[in-house]
């Protein structure tokens, strides 16, 4: 019988998503809960397999069990075996045809910036950090020329595996997500795509507040774009501020909506 | 030469903010980093000497040196030396009849609750989590019986060492911070007083929730209060969600207000 899950975690102190040896994943830490409940081995498989200190407020993860156990088995007795860093936030069963990688068909990230002269210390590992001044319609306006079907190869990482540099960002918005008087000023980015590359979220990112910062025009990250080189690309930026926030699936699977089950982020 | 400087730090990691044996603790921390800084022993006095795993956006501090050092060398200078858990945020010279504990005239604290069928990953430390939902009208009821001077012995810690158990609490409220369908709900309570008595925002915490929980009602606290006797009351909540928050001080010292100098806990 194949579950799929929803699960939330703060990546800080895991290795990344995937199982590595000598390292804390959440995958080893998420099949070791499971297992406890089915009573068996099992694989877990991830929608997006998430970076070194990357977080979640929604991953959507499936595996297959023999065993009868109630919905609510997957999620308050895997949570009884986890520590304070994931936590499950839905079951749901699924038919076989069902994967959680290869039947996603858009993924939904967000990244948050934080600008401010002092690094933080309630935000750290949760934001990412620039002590410089940061001109929001500049940014906006930079990140509006990635929307669409572009070769992406500029913000890809060298280790990237994707078979094709090519994806559809239907989604890159910019906003104010909080301002008080000297205090501060933190932005919220929001990214939808039928895939990203790897690094590509924060890789986009650490352009655009290149662009904010003042150092190049928002028509650098258009010709960034075109030039489809990494090289010339600005640094990327934290996984501290990234936050993978959903996984959009066809109607036929009847998934909870990321929009009515994902969490606060702070 | 006496300076006064506005502090942040994540509790968490550190035992507290007094100095103990075989303990991490803020105090120790800065006193590291002034030091570096200042080229010679320092002490440093905190307005509120936090618990194990209490926050602060705005702890106040004070200590002398004798040498010459612009404001900015307590800023960039000594965060230059602290871990990502703590930061200094503002940094003034002040008379020698200022004493950050002796001089503070009201202390602000602010306490996060969160309620959710499952426990917070990525607002673990940072927020009291519940698991049972929370009537806001009938919290808010309860906390309006504590306003004005009291004896606060039914909310003070068996090691509390102050003088008089009566305080005045001239502020008490509790809002919606934010609330998203089916995520779950997110309550800040602000509270003020001249001073505060040993565990007293957690008792007082800890008693309001159980009546918005509906294991009492609101008059309940109030009876409580008047009791005078902690062993009715309800459990104290945990340290993550308190945040003190402002330390106010005669306006002859000329310090920054926290409302301007304060940043975002999340």
């Amino acid at each position: 019988m194949r579950w799929a899950i929803g699960v939330e975690y703060r990546g800080t102190r895991f290795a990344g998503w995937q199982r590595q040896p000598d390292c804390l994943s959440v995958q080893e830490h998420l099949e070791f809960a499971i297992e406890k409940i089915a009573g068996h081995p099992v694989q877990v498989y991830a929608a997006g397999r998430t970076d070194r200190g990357v977080h979640a407020s929604m991953q959507v993860v499936h595996f297959d069990v023999n065993c009868e156990r109630s919905d609510n088995a997957w999620v308050r007795g895997v949570n009884s075996f986890l520590t304070q860093d994931v936590a499950v936030l839905w079951s749901r069963a699924v038919p076989e045809e069902f994967h959680a990688r290869f039947s996603a068909v858009k993924r939904h990230y967000r990244y948050f910036i934080y600008s401010h002269p002092v690094r933080p210390t309630l935000l750290a590992n949760q934001v990412g950090w620039t002590h410089q001044s940061l001109k929001l319609d500049e940014m906006q306006r930079a990140a509006s020329y990635m929307l669409g079907t572009h070769d992406f190869s500029a913000f890809r990482s060298s280790e990237c595996q994707a078979k094709s540099p090519i994806k559809h960002l239907e989604e890159f918005s910019i906003e104010l997500a909080a301002v008080q008087p000297s205090s501060g000023v933190l932005y919220e980015a929001k990214l939808t795509a039928n895939a990203f590359l790897h690094h590509m979220v924060r890789n986009l990112i650490g352009a655009a507040v290149f662009v904010g910062a003042g150092n190049r025009p928002s028509i650098w990250m258009q010709e960034l774009l075109q030039a489809k080189k990494r090289e010339f690309a600005a640094p990327m930026f934290a996984a501290d501020g990234l936050y993978l926030a959903g996984v959009l699936y066809p109607d036929e699977f009847l998934l909870p909506s990321w929009n009515e089950t994902s969490r606060l982020a702070w």
